[in-house]
């Protein structure tokens, strides 16, 4: 016999990247790249700002997360036409047993 | 005698992770959490939603480069009263001799 159940859950936590695309005027990066001058900072170029979204999901595998996360950074965390995401899985951090 | 002038520069892109810290309200966070029931969304929780930066340094090494970026996150990116920072080197893009 399994010690696995059918209706074992993990939960597993993911980082979501979302990111302007190459190109997408990105006007958060332009305002850290104006204020480096007044920090006396040299050399730094090509700034880029997007968020990170941690989130846990409890799924009965891996790949079931995933689909999860895929589908809500696709609707929710990115706007396709202006931004990139990658999805990041972080940890696989505990094992609930709803059953 | 080596190729490595002391002034041939290394440029290094790194990722910095601003995520607000545990405990803080994160508005942004709990409006993802409230979006999910709408798109039938279970089993998804502890939403934090922080900024991914990525930047390029120019510098003489890794460590030179990683100091800049310190002084920049703990100064500009971040608010350490309510963020934690992490740091990522995400590639030594190119070697750019200036001498």
């Amino acid at each position: 016999m399994s010690d696995q159940s059918p209706t074992e859950r993990v939960a597993y936590r993911f980082a979501v990247h979302v990111m302007p695309k190459s190109g997408i005027l990105d006007p958060q990066g332009r305002a850290v790249e104006q204020s480096l001058p007044h920090l006396g900072v040299a050399g730094v170029r090509d700034v880029r700002v997007g968020r990170r979204v941690e989130l846990t999901v409890e799924a009965v595998d891996e790949a079931a997360a995933l689909a999860v996360v895929e589908r809500l950074a696709h609707e929710l965390l990115a706007n396709p036409l202006i931004e990139a995401y990658r999805i990041e899985l972080v940890a696989a951090i505990a094992a609930a047993r709803t059953a």
